[in-house]
């Protein structure tokens, strides 16, 4: 049986300003990844990290990869046979360009009222992802300073190259597996459904990319004199692509849906439950119709359904005016959104077996594969996501939901693939934070409650 | 009763050495339309034709318009009764760049042996439109020397803005009607079918371009967040597309082939003769398998049926790599070639109901019209197409055939709706002439026997 944790939630409140004081410290190092002019801005975040995880009796230390440093620490547990967890964050930002449109220093935070009751830290990285890593480290020093100890035998890993495609991350995982792998991980690199519901990304879907290139005649050609007789491949394209879907918005690909399965009735039952509507999702960026398949509620159609959809098409002349030419070449991007266990390189294959199916005998293709991962479905009902789960409903106004990803994070694949560990998704940005963009910002809120709320995790786990 | 006419014939090969010094000066000429750098040049042809002309007797002057002169010449017939034609062809030349791949100089025309018994007069503008419209002019030099006045009365029209969409011609047209009308037209700006068959280009297909936008959400959205619940405008464009055309290769619109006659069965048996194969028309073009409409030939597709043809499409990532997202807008260009008595606003108007049709109803579309002309029909069995057919086999070594073009001259329309004249197109050029590119030439026996048919047809018009 546990302590009470109300001194550790109530150390937290307490802590508030000088926790915030060290989130500023972290957000005015520029360690912006892309740019080689920051790379040692990115040391200096890894090494101010692992200072403050030094101070709070972690044994950490900033790790050299052929990129930026990791910080890699860690911390035994106060209670034996308490779990043992992994917390991954990144420390490293986006660019901030263009700064005009920036209303305040990026590298300046600073705490701002924007009505209605709310506050927000202003900065890059405040949202992604330097304020959502500072909660859990502001997590585990209330414990320290209350108990202490931590409930959990806690590793850390921060990255510092999230932000420009994690080159360094699987051969890290790979030479230090040993060292890293623990029961669970803990992500918090997501957001929350809205600002009283907190939520646990469960399902993010997978991707596959081609690009294709139709080749018809051996040069451009005018349409006036070749016109009607001449393979024009902009038209197989069309067709080509206009036939991936069919009446009902399926894909129409050979076996496309081989591994999807359906999203369990009391999921599906929770998504209702959080009143979202295709009039609101869709009326946000002026569009009001669902598009792809029938009967299915927006949230399903984003988080649990596998898509293809054109990501580019061009051919021919697309400049000012008109010119009357029959092109030699037409291409496309084309992306598919995968669930489930829908295997890539079998989406992939069928695709390259439809196009090449529908191409006119004296037409060519080529095919440019362009990056391919599985989705990544976590449990529904583990007891790691349960906990949480009540964890993040005590600490809320609402009770927490288990929602899907649109998109994916490849740590999550990676942890499961290389380190045999189930990941816990659990983030605190909101869809108004603008990371990514100039004026990002994390809501004081988020940073409060966050660090209550990983408190009330560990707590629940090492229970 | 004519005279003989072989005297006239001798004149003009005794005539050939001279005839060729004069077409190089004129070609000497640089008289790019396009290019304001040359507007003196221009109005330097105009003049040396019109003093040319007034050497030869024509009562002839140089005109202002707007943009360059247009150079109108009359001259009595010596058999009254005899037609009035109306001679027209382009002092004009497109600009010569790039200029590093021409392997003589643009505007120091000479003869060339390329071998295999040809002679070719290099320089831009030998073949369109100063190569041709000289072989009326010297055909017209030596009736005169032989027979001291003309078979028919004849009125020429030169302009300068041929190359540059000849903004002047109508409204000229328009104010010189009277003084331009004659019995019929003579153009000469078309081809020949190959090298020893003398053609009369009696189809031309008419334009209608139009160009689409479609917008669906209201900012470019990621795929992942979105895909499969917001519209992807290019899957819309594609299905639209990808309709305009059903199984059988014919255009999908309503009422698209109101208007289109079969092509009269002792044409298309003439067609059959020339020997064109879709492997050999199509082979030059790196293609084998005929696009369009079944169970037709490629002559008839691109000479006598109307098309739809996509010019260009673009919408969303095009550049290098792969970007997850969905376009807020794509585009395309789009034409349709006519025939017979198609309408070009009722094509139009059928085009934007079908599309605005197949638009999902959250989403727009945009037309942006590029233009519209009607198809231009000359009669296939005219006593003027019959005189010039026989008047041209007796001159070439094979016999001359009514052929079909597959895209447009607007001054013939232009002829038709404004003067009521039917025209009659008769020309040298062959299909390897370069014309609009590096090292244009015309063919020394295009020149020559050109002359020699101009010769022919006039006594025959007369006769």
């Amino acid at each position: 049986m546990m302590a009470s944790i109300s001194p550790t939630l109530e150390r937290a409140d307490s802590n508030l300003p000088e926790s915030l004081e060290r989130l500023f410290d972290l957000v005015r190092i520029p360690s912006i990844s892309t740019d080689p002019a920051y790379k040692a801005d990115c040391r200096r975040a890894a090494e101010w990290l692992a200072s403050e995880l030094q101070g709070l009796g972690f044994e950490a230390s900033v790790r050299d990869t052929p990129g930026h440093p990791m910080v890699v620490a860690h911390h035994a547990s106060g209670h034996p046979g308490a779990p043992h967890v992994l917390f991954y964050g990144h420390y490293d930002v986006q660019p901030v360009d263009p700064l005009n449109l920036w209303e305040v220093s990026p590298f300046e935070p600073s705490i701002k009222d924007i009505g209605g009751g709310r506050k927000v830290i202003t900065g890059r990285g405040t949202s992604d992802d330097k304020g959502q890593l500072m909660t859990f480290v502001e997590a585990c020093r209330a414990y320290k300073e209350t108990h202490g100890s931590l409930p959990c035998a806690v590793t850390i890993l921060f990255e510092g190259e999230e932000e420009s495609g994690s080159p360094s991350l699987k051969p890290f995982l790979e030479a230090n597996a040993a060292e890293l792998k623990a029961d669970y991980a803990l992500v918090c690199d997501t957001g929350m459904w809205d600002s009283e519901t907190p939520a646990i990304s469960a399902g993010l879907r997978g991707l596959v990319g081609e690009e294709i290139t139709i080749t018809a005649a051996d040069r451009d050609l005018h349409s006036g004199m070749f016109g009607g007789a001449a393979a024009n491949p902009v038209h197989s394209l069309s067709a080509i692509l206009a036939g991936l879907h069919d009446a009902e918005g399926r894909v129409t690909l050979d076996g496309f849906y081989d591994g999807v399965e359906e999203t369990p009735s009391q999921i599906k039952a929770a998504w209702e439950t959080l009143g979202q509507t295709a009039e609101k999702f869709l009326g946000e960026i002026g569009l009001s119709v669902p598009s792809g398949e029938k009967g299915r509620s927006v949230l399903e159609l984003v988080w649990a359904r596998p898509t293809a959809e054109v990501n580019g098409i061009w051919g021919g002349y697309t400049g000012e005016g008109f010119k009357t030419v029959i092109a030699a070449q037409a291409s496309a991007k084309v992306s598919f959104r995968l669930v489930g266990k829908q295997d890539p390189a079998k989406i992939r294959e069928a695709f390259r077996a439809y196009v090449t199916s529908k191409i006119p005998s004296d037409c060519s293709v080529e095919f440019h594969a362009h990056g391919g991962s599985p989705a990544i479905q976590l449990p529904y009902d583990s007891a790691l996501l349960n906990t949480a789960k009540m964890a993040l409903s005590d600490e809320w106004p609402k009770p927490a939901v288990v929602i899907g990803m649109g998109g994916s994070i490849p740590i999550v694949g990676d942890f499961q693939k290389m380190l045999g560990m189930e990941s816990l998704l659990v983030g605190f940005a909101l869809s108004d934070d603008r990371i990514h963009s100039p004026n990002e910002k994390y809501d004081l809120q988020s940073f409060h409650k966050g660090i209550r709320s990983w408190i009330r995790i560990l707590d629940a786990l090492a229970a």
